[in-house]
């Protein structure tokens, strides 16, 4: 299994408030038709936060049972404890993921010096049965992990990728250049996909490709197929609604466009909210617009 | 019970990385017998990000055994998840607490709107079975909570009081101006405290109470008596430890003062860590100053 | 001449975009009938950064003469060249300013590290003719100039103050708690005018003091008599009305609402522009809720 | 003349604080040699605003009749004020620059919203005899210009391009896509080159071309003849020392590189210094890395 490609930090359905096993289900039946390369489970789209312990244990269940072996299984275990990080990441292990994404640690945020941050790493590392991949997501932390601390963390054979979400191209050529070779460097924002792409990463772990996996997973092919032009313009479409499903509509928004695309999102949990018609309606022309533009691609 | 005056957001103390029980009963039997008016428990500085849900409820059980009728007695029982806060704050009620502080939500950042931050706290309210005190707190959570927004949940019988870590005078001031009278508005950053009084604050919940309680007491005591200049004084002697224990050395550092001053701190969870020796020497040499400057106050 | 009270960094009134002498000269013989204890000419509010050579020499030399000998005369003298600023502050010391107010060099932000600065102040406060007070106001320079390094830059004797218009009240005590007895520090933020008293600071250059110079003046009389509570009420009178004219509206609110107060305040000059007929309202209603709620003090 | 390729914001070179146009003279007869496609004279990199009025046309004069009619000379005239923005850059265009680059106004930050950036530029650019090049520098003036506002300006005839030194790539990505066709959107970022072209770009406005012009315009030609691989990898070389000569050293080491490659840099104006021993070994190591490892390029 190469760690590559495209993957969708997946939402979680809710039902009346209440988790919907079986809505997950039928998400992963569409999802495992595309191009993806793989799922990160509770990650932060996934509401993670909005989620008791048995409910995450749920989600890891379903999503294990719903994943073929030929995809990734990634489950977000990060936790603000070094020891609870250690605890769920093992949990997860046993129940099949297939790697870890642990995100900085950041309540404290004066607190979290590169040094305490190396050393929850390595502690999670040297005790976790599978591997880690570092989430880095300083829109949601306020805490950036410095590339110089992700080339030292890379050394360790158990930390073994990163999700940069800061959407920080400087940066992410910097940890890819400066990182172990082999080290896989994931961006975790849309809108600069392919510039990622160009600069080296192996990958996307991107909101909106819940919605529109293969449009995704179409500039990565035309990438790696050297059109540069087409991957582009691909990307130049996309950005629209990767924008409005995460910097402008936040989840709400995301799991709307995932309604709209034939997929199950519901609603979020409060205090977070679906929007109004209004953003359906634009949400409806992003991706008019995009699928007009785009007949290549798509289940 | 009158809302106001100095309480620490009491540190919870651990004994080889469990929670040590019997050390928060020692704590409270020498800080019940300074001028505290109350505490707030399982607040930030007792690093309630690492807890978990039994550990939260055998500190507030312990807490209200040791907590006497005459001081005000606040959990902390803010949550990401609306539901959740609801939940646990209406079992901290149920267990003893007078009021709550509740946290505004803060991982999806770009969503936290003042509608949904809003919306949040009056549902909270409408459920809650004790007041609610909203906790403003920019340096952990990310966000500000604007004195528009507080103002208007002022009205809302339920939401009795704020304590606004910001720092900033002005802001405090605008919401002192703008609310509800009666509703109780305490600083939550020990370098403002006199100032925030000027302004109109009814107290402090000062981290650094935890480690010199009479010291913060005293503060008060001097502006109530007209003492402006001695008040000041007395603010100048304190503001370099609070700082010390605040923004320069974390919890870690706060710990380490409460140990120096004759309570148990021991050391934080990780990723946390208890600071060097150097800092031990440096924390003895600012309460050595503020002792010696203060012959006043003290158990 | 005491350095202290309430100060306006006057504002430089245009007639068709060209400098108008006669207004200045006018808005001065008011303004000397009033509790203001001087002024600041060519500071932010005066526009300097839209003034060439010239005009600043007529503006500082129909100042000097309108200025009368009882009241400070301050010059706003940086530059981002270290030269020129010594220049430019030996001439308007040679035309008759008493102080030269000297912002911190901040085009290169992230050059102007600490040691850059103090140097910078040291070299000027040299070879300067008159005494030299730092002006800090990151809302326009970007950068903050640490207590530490205010601190140090106290102990030249040619340094004789500073005018902080952080707004932050921790960093103010902090500056008058470090620095050596006798530096005049000033604030430079209106709604914190009270408690910047309360904290020790000698008085406030406030924009809004183009205005309504008695109601800030007045301010201070009531702390200096001790009645903290008409302070505090006659801040939180002025507080709405100062927001407006900086940070909500600018200069060119600001020049409105001293048109509107039988002073002279016209256009700024572009990229600035005179706000509408809607704040003309807005700012009337304020000026009425301040002179209604006070009918103690104006000209 | 192509508007595109890599230009330097030429450094200006004083001997004993005074301008020498002598060496401003050698500079250009050796960068004439290399594949540079212009130059920006009186730039933030040419200490602009350390310079009066007499010297900056000296500038004006000795580059105009350095730069060959092959290249592209680009002044920047941007001011704070709109009016003395028009007048220097008629003032530069009578003395034969080929086009203005104007940076955004910035000292009144908070007044500086998209309408009134937006007449500003549409002010200057009317009134100007030669094309307008927008410049955002958010590092310099606190200020961003949004993508949506730049898109308008891209609509007049005589706004022509931008050099966005942001290094948000997301953003350069925006522009482009938003803008009309061939608005010539230049990176003023090294550290992103090569990612700032594959989402089209036209080249870059790089601080670092000062001292290694010619490894520069390398990353472009790889780039343009498709070879990504040997650009990236390019990229990766120059970065080291682009970020040393600009976030870590600020001008005082762009000079000093630029001594260390044969041309003359000489002292930046105070209150900038040039950095000592440790930082000249520093950048030697740098360079001996750049041209080992790169023997295809230099002059």
């Amino acid at each position: 299994m190469k760690l590559s490609g495209v993957m969708p930090p997946i939402i979680t359905p809710f039902q009346n408030g209440k988790l919907s096993l079986d809505k997950i289900k039928k998400n992963f039946q569409k999802w495992n038709q595309t191009g993806l390369s793989g799922y990160v489970v509770l990650g932060s789209n996934g509401e993670a936060v909005y989620l008791n312990d048995k409910e995450k244990i749920k989600v890891i269940e379903v999503s294990r049972n719903s994943i073929p072996k030929s995809k990734i299984m990634i489950v977000g275990t990060g936790m603000e404890s070094t020891q609870e990080t250690i605890r769920f990441t093992n949990q997860s292990a046993k129940m099949g993921a297939d790697f870890a994404l642990v995100v900085t640690p950041s309540y404290f945020k004066g607190s979290m010096k590169p040094q305490i941050l190396y050393d929850h790493f390595i502690s999670v590392a040297e005790s976790s049965k599978i591997g880690i991949l570092i989430y880095n997501v300083p829109q949601f932390t306020g805490i950036n992990l410095e590339p110089e601390v992700v080339a030292k963390l890379s050394e360790h054979p158990n930390i073994i990728g990163i999700k940069d979400s800061s959407g920080n191209i400087d940066q992410l050529s910097e940890i890819i250049h400066r990182c172990q070779k082999g080290f896989a460097v994931f961006v975790g924002s849309a809108p600069v996909f392919f510039p990622a792409l160009c600069v080296g990463a192996v990958g996307g772990i991107l909101a909106v490709a819940n919605a529109v996996p293969n449009e995704c997973v179409e500039i990565q092919n035309l990438f790696n197929k050297g059109k540069m032009e087409d991957a582009r313009a691909e990307q130049s479409r996309l950005t629209p609604l990767a924008k409005a499903v995460t910097v402008k509509y936040g989840i709400g928004g995301l799991k709307m466009a995932v309604d709209l695309t034939g997929y199950f999102g519901g609603d979020p949990r409060p205090p977070l909210k679906r929007p109004g018609k209004e953003v359906e309606e634009e949400l409806k022309q992003l991706l008019l617009q995009l699928k007009n533009s785009n007949k290549k691609s798509g289940p």
